[in-house]
């Protein structure tokens, strides 16, 4: 880490017609954002929930991939879906209530299995988006095994 | 509303080289996004940071624009800023603790300005991802007038 904390992160909307607006920040590529069709919105952009549950999800590729180099944890491939589910609750209103993960990883070595469950339960429990938020995250993960092609097997 | 709830948001990212991949949602326009610099990241792309305080930061744009036109607000313009502060706290690890808002509203009639101001606190209040979120959300609002070209101030 090259500063001081506390980081502070810089985002700016404008909004330009109906229910849509562009999202900027210094130096990151503009986007087109809107709220969701449900709420009188637009189909195809960017909404404030599919941003919330993309910082989730995004949150646990990079952790993970902190923890993974740390770990010496040799992989192939990550992917991780994540589903958020926004509820209205009684006396609370509107509430995103209940992320779920499900990352997909694919290992080099077929005895990093329980290693590799063990990194992505260290991962959810230190993603900082995760540790902001009254969501309930929950973890589903699926591990499988793809060696170096022509390589050994460990 | 045309659909039951709950609703359902889904992204999926997959990793592609060092600390950075591509961000997808179903109909979706796909963004490349890493981990920020401090964090061993890369510059000029979305992080997960950013796209935490860029999902309050349009919820609070889209839930404006809701009370608004419930409230029958006439404005003209509607920019805002938002500033997100990631801390280590002690025993907590690194949290999101605040996100600070700075709306610009420009209104049409001078006489809004105390009713606009009501709107701005009202609009904090009802936005489902500051509903979610344990990081204090604070409003710094600025209202501004402007009528239109040619035709009579109320």
């Amino acid at each position: 880490m090259n500063e001081q904390l506390p980081y502070f992160y810089e985002t700016e909307v404008e909004w330009t017609e109906a229910r849509k607006g562009e999202m900027r920040s210094p130096d990151l590529p503009t986007m087109e954002v809107a709220a969701p069709p449900e709420f009188k919105g637009h189909e195809g952009l960017w909404t404030p929930e599919h941003l919330y549950v993309a910082s989730v999800n995004l949150c646990f590729m990079t952790t993970f991939l902190a923890i993974a180099e740390l770990s010496k944890l040799e992989f192939a491939s990550f992917t991780c879906k994540a589903n958020g589910k926004l509820e209205k609750i009684e006396g609370q209103g509107f509430k995103m209530t209940e992320v779920i993960l499900y990352p997909k990883l694919a290992i080099r070595h077929s005895r990093d299995v329980d290693r590799a469950n063990r990194i992505l339960e260290k991962t959810e429990a230190n993603c900082l988006i995760s540790n902001s938020i009254n969501t309930v995250v929950k973890l589903e993960p699926e591990i499988t095994f793809e060696n170096l092609k022509g390589s050994a097997t460990a």
